[in-house]
């Protein structure tokens, strides 16, 4: 520790991503990126967008991929805003929403990065405990509290809540803000952007890293009144004005255009991934319902760590988090059919010695 | 102003970046972009890894570009933090190394970005007054402070300190972090990155927007000792650990490669700047000494306001700030020769009629 650090760094605990290796080539189910490639429109998109104009700023205002966005949902431009990733979107949003002293509200099992914003900005919060299935006890939301996040589907997890069971909380949380992660809304869920001018109090964030095969490119969004989305902007106009790049801003526009690659490509994995659940319950792994593109796995005779260890050494990656509740589950993204084959059949592998 | 909105944002007044008209085509002189478009070495890169890697995250610790800067330099990987853009270093540099409660220090007339970090992370500030020449008094950031931004060359005047005079002021401030915006720093100035192994206190910030074509593509990065870069990584880890993209690492990194591209552009808008000064002081204006890629000028007849009006009627776009002490002057971004010259020639008609 240093000196000249400021007080706020020495508290801070940052958020440790999944492992890049770069020491050989693995089977990368780690890390819940899409074994797809991007479409090869983005990739022409990307291509064309190299050229002499890089030396002028891009849109300050992302104004042509926010229209995208914005007919693709069927919602105004003014009603999104884009980030660099949804983990600036989201980090932008605890700054633009919450307050210190007022302690805002998500599942004790989540996505890890939402402490870290908390720490950084000050921000108390209440984990809601999840119950023994992994389910989010929504009652426990409807109590006073400075604002909610949950993210649909849940990750680690992989679960799903329905709209209907949402629309609930929003209604309890009318004078806060309620900021619906849709990461990994596109496999197999329904997005609640639907609902954003009926609940002037929801945010929903998405992101391309995932279902659009981009999560190389770093482009994340947030959709909700405008109201919501003028605070998201006067965040990032005191942080940095111009946050996506024009090669970036190109192929996001273009992932959006190309809509029967993105249909063909989640549809895959969503079979993949039933298909893979199918085969793990047979080996006798508990597996919890996944609408992401990722499953969430325990087998009743080989600890977890243990096994995280046996697939890396076979050349397999996975992710596995050594927190309290969960250090006997892995996490698995749904890689492609070969990939997960593999998987299934190290693991016969595995479990058989 | 909604009630979703939290105390800070309320608060907040945010940088507001120049014109990025979409109307028609103009001279932009307004932005301090290069009128040179980057290396075709550059372009290639990016088309290169336009691939379907994309899918996968970027390396978070951005390593290649590390090394290429560190090599440039002759510094060490680890003296080296990547951002998207040096806006977003400067942003996570005042969270890193500045505390609430004790006052920094910046001139009163520079980037007017430092005011909105500082802002936004409840940072107080003490304005140094320059002098009527626009010079920083040195002596008025010997006292006793909670840290310094000092842009070198300053924007928007233009002037530049040498090394010898910035020395002093690291040696009076060993407690505290100074940070030397070198955004301009290409265009005849001498960097302060050869001492950061001399001054643990000195972060040095410089960027790919102006001197290396590339606004487009939003890279930025902080030079200084070991113990300051872990700061900055601290702190991005804590927002947002991908912030730079795949095919912006791999541009930026051809930016470097190509010095013999970035040795010819940077010197021939040295070239275009003295000429244009010499013009302008041969049609009466009145114009600081400048290092950097824009001008600032000020005519004794015709109120800078005015001339702004007139030139952008006219086709031409420069910066004009309404702030105290620099209403009547104009900054003028270096471009290509044909465009100075048609500049000067509309200045001239602007003059006489």
């Amino acid at each position: 520790m240093s000196k000249y650090w400021s007080d706020k760094v020495k508290s801070l605990k940052p958020y440790i991503p999944g492992e890049q290796p770069k020491d050989k080539k693995y089977i990368k189910l780690n890390t819940n990126e899409n074994p797809y490639p991007p479409s090869p429109k983005v990739i022409q998109a990307i291509k064309a967008a190299a050229n002499g104009d890089l030396k002028l700023y891009p849109d300050p205002e992302v104004e042509i991929l926010r229209n995208t966005i914005a007919n693709y949902y069927g919602i105004e431009k003014d009603e999104v805003f884009i980030g660099n990733g949804s983990d600036e979107v989201l980090g932008f949003s605890f700054m633009a929403f919450f307050n210190p002293g007022k302690p805002i509200l998500f599942p004790d099992i989540s996505y890890s990065f939402y402490k870290v914003y908390a720490n950084l900005f000050d921000i108390e919060y209440k984990l809601v405990s999840l119950d023994e299935d992994f389910n989010i006890p929504l009652n426990e939301f409807l109590k006073e509290n400075g604002g909610i996040v949950i993210p649909n589907p849940n990750a680690p997890t992989a679960k799903y809540l329905e709209v209907e069971k949402l629309k609930k909380l929003l209604e309890a949380n009318v004078n806060n803000v309620v900021i619906i992660d849709e990461a990994y809304i596109d496999f197999g869920g329904e997005s609640l952007v639907k609902l954003i001018s009926d609940y002037p109090n929801l945010l929903v964030v998405q992101t391309l890293s995932k279902s659009r095969s981009l999560a190389g490119l770093r482009v994340g969004f947030a959709m909700g009144n405008k109201e919501l989305i003028k605070a998201l902007n006067m965040v990032k106009n005191s942080i940095n004005s111009y946050t996506i790049d024009r090669i970036a801003l190109a192929g996001a526009n273009a992932a959006f255009v190309d809509n029967d690659y993105f249909e063909t490509t989640r549809k895959k994995i969503v079979k993949t991934r039933e298909r893979t659940i199918e085969s793990l319950r047979k080996l006798g792994f508990k597996v919890t319902d996944s609408k992401a593109n990722f499953i969430f796995i325990s087998h009743p005779k080989i600890y977890a760590g243990e096994l995280f260890k046996e697939l890396k050494s076979r050349g397999i990656l996975v992710r596995y988090f050594k927190d309290e509740r969960i250090d006997n589950y892995l996490r698995v993204s749904i890689g492609t059919d070969d990939e997960m084959n593999k998987f299934i059949e190290v693991l016969e592998e595995i479990i058989r010695t």
